[in-house]
């Protein structure tokens, strides 16, 4: 089965991909970071690093209301452009890898299965 | 600056992305892994260890006439199918997310310069 993934490369280092829009995504609905960490099933410290790194890439924040406390977190209008942006590239780019993908998926042989198992 | 990233992802661990299908591309054209592994600048060893990841992944060689032999290697239907395919994939994709990559980049707020600099 082969699949697509894709992910925003902001130089020089900064990768935006489905777990980070989701992260996003989480925070949005919950208001709270420690919340949408708990959904991911990630630390609180991992899911602001997360959070950090977006905001340095961009040099201005996607979340607010974080300093210094664990609640009222909400996405800025950047936060929530990168998910609209992102989860619009993914379904157009779904929508035309689809053909491709399926008919890769079926070039793949199976391995043949031994008889001692 | 933004750009769009995107691999194929074979379970449980392959991954294709533009340096695979390069290679293939360049094994294509010059109809020798070494030649196309000095044109990439990796060693002939690593070209041959992203084949056989392929070529694993499918179950089917993507190159024929590799074995014992540093020449004479030709892309199989599979090979230059999965080049096709990707650079299809790539242009539609390029396409769709051209808007949405310039409009994020437009938010990317380059940090101050110090005095001092």
């Amino acid at each position: 089965m082969i699949s697509l993934r894709l992910y925003l490369s902001i130089e020089p280092e900064t990768r935006i991909g489905s777990g980070k829009v989701r992260l996003l995504e989480e925070v949005g609905a919950s208001g709270s970071i420690s919340a949408a960490a708990r959904t991911l099933g990630m630390t609180y410290r991992r899911a602001w690093e997360l959070i950090h790194h977006m905001n340095e890439a961009f040099g201005q924040p996607v979340i607010t209301g974080t300093t210094g406390s664990l609640g009222g977190a909400e996405l800025t209008d950047l936060g929530r452009e990168i998910i609209t942006r992102y989860r619009d590239i993914e379904q157009q780019v779904l929508k035309a890898a689809g053909p491709h993908l399926a008919a890769l998926s079926a070039r793949i042989v199976a391995p043949a299965r031994s008889n001692d198992e």
